[in-house]
């Protein structure tokens, strides 16, 4: 049994909480407000996410990061990606943080806009966190059936194998099983542009397109994506693997993908202001989408289905446009 | 404008008239049936499938094989897999036939079983066509989505790259276009392997699996299939493109596809028995089934899921007791 502390009361973070205490160990959930914090510690719900789901007494929370990380064996962090760094500038002035030799698991999925960072460059460097600490969990893991303890599969991605191992074993549970890879450059990729792949098939789904147009933007997107992670240094495997391919299908398949529905409202003619405030708030593909398309002109990489995804979310193409894109004139061959 | 021969009034054969029709070629459908080529050929549409879809005056048919391809600068093969070589057989009779050189493209999904072989094997063997006349069609293609003109894309893979171009030229539509690959192999095994891992996928749906397990199953599957191309001397290219990953994807979230259709029944629990009543025949998966998994076994790769699904099949293994091969006990690298 590890003393685990869980960074974040979010959807994912209060899944990944269950997975934990399914496991055997003692999570707590350092959580923004203390209402949230109150309620887990003392029903063993979190009010704001899954909250049918009874978390068990293994699972309590707290507002305060020392208190919460005070003992840590493994970290997770799992706080929005755009707040990474001002969340970890806080951290790395805490002594329990500086003097902690933890694990630490990222499950956020996105770049850094500006800078167009990896999550785990940014906790390395706005963390002051050696690299060889950090690993990222990805793969098709919809946190809502992860809660619900339907079977799941997933990768985690560590710079250095001991620690990938190790977190595999933590995180073992009946219905949620691991592989380790050591392509955190390509794990990440994946995890973060497959957004925009969703906001794509949910503009062709929006627009009324079949399942033979999505699987073929759901086939040539993870192409390029592979394309991109390869020329930053990621493994092909990778994107085959289920922190690519999988990830893609399963937020492609579920209607509960925030990205694929704000791609699906773009589809059905909403402005991309109409689009927020139909779903009270902005998808995280929104902001990714923009750095990986300066990643992929960075890195002379075509992907044209990004760029046409930018052009719809800044106002100056629309999804129907899109089309020519897929549709191509000139045959060629498949490369 | 060329003159068109499809053998066969199938389903995908009708959506696949209306493709060439569309390109502005005359097309002529060789039906066993007298009233399926008579209602054809007077109203332009198959009344068996696709009934409400109006072929236009390019399409008409026949029931006599002599007649459909004389003249024909195009040949194209839509029968079921299994009827295969006793439908060449008696075509490589027929002068009409031998004395034609014109491309043959085969639509067909599947493994002869009995002697594993692809379809391209089987048209040349018993058709008594030499390999480089011949190239196999494969991608997301539901038939009814073609049908309707929702946009779609498709491979060709040829042995002869003229033969893939001059067949790519001849099928392009603004709905419909598709890429050329030489990797005949890799193409005809994914077409046909790809209906097993639906029937793993549909099993799970009847079962109760989420978005997360489905797309493990998916992402799993393709590995698996993959690793038996490979083997095979098919390329991962192939695998990770249209006629591999796109093809999986689309029947794999399309309620219409059989063999996901028929998985699902045996999922919900009924027996094999059952479930070829209620789905008015056997699902092509099923036979193929059989042959990938002597294929696998006979190239030595190993392929759990495929053969979790023949266990289930022949009466030795339940869906449910597949779960431990999606949830192996021991955690590892994903390979």
């Amino acid at each position: 049994m590890a003393q685990c502390c869980i960074l974040g009361a979010g959807n994912w973070a209060t899944a990944f909480a269950r997975v934990l205490a399914d496991a055997g160990h003692r999570v707590t959930i350092v959580a923004r407000r203390p209402e949230v914090a109150r309620a887990i510690t003392e029903q063993h719900r979190n009010p704001d996410y899954l909250s049918d789901i009874d978390l068990g007494e293994l699972v309590t929370a707290t507002t305060d990061p020392v208190a919460g990380l005070a003992g840590a064996e493994v970290i997770v962090l799992a706080v929005p990606a755009q707040q990474m760094r001002s969340y970890l500038r806080q951290l790395a002035t805490l002594p329990v943080w500086r003097d902690s030799q933890a694990p630490v698991l990222s499950l956020v999925k996105g770049i850094e806009t500006g800078t167009d960072m990896r999550m785990s460059e940014v906790i390395a460097q706005a963390g002051e966190v050696d690299l060889a600490r950090i690993a990222v969990l990805s793969g098709p893991n919809l946190a809502g059936e992860i809660a619900e303890r339907q079977p799941s599969l997933s990768v985690i991605a560590a710079y250095d194998p001991a620690v990938g191992r190790r977190l595999q074993q933590v995180c073992l549970t009946p219905a949620f099983r691991t592989y380790t890879i050591d392509d955190v450059v390509g794990a990440e990729i994946a995890g973060a542009a497959k957004n925009v792949i969703a906001l794509a098939v949910g503009m062709g789904a929006g627009l009324g397109y079949g399942h033979n147009a999505l699987a073929s933007v759901i086939t040539r997107g993870l192409h390029q994506l592979a394309a991109l992670g390869e020329a930053m240094g990621g493994q092909q495997s990778t994107f085959a693997g289920l922190a690519g391919l999988g990830d893609l299908v399963a937020t492609c398949s579920s209607p509960l993908s925030r990205n694929r529905t704000f791609g699906e409202r773009l589809g059905r003619g909403l402005s991309v202001q109409q689009a927020v405030e139909e779903s009270a708030g902005v998808a995280e593909g929104v902001a990714t989408s923009l750095a990986v398309r300066d990643l992929a002109r960075a890195h002379g990489v075509d992907m044209p289905i990004v760029e046409g995804v930018v052009a719809v979310l800044e106002g100056r193409s629309t999804p129907a446009a899109m089309v020519p894109v897929l549709m191509e004139r000139e045959p060629k061959p498949e490369s």
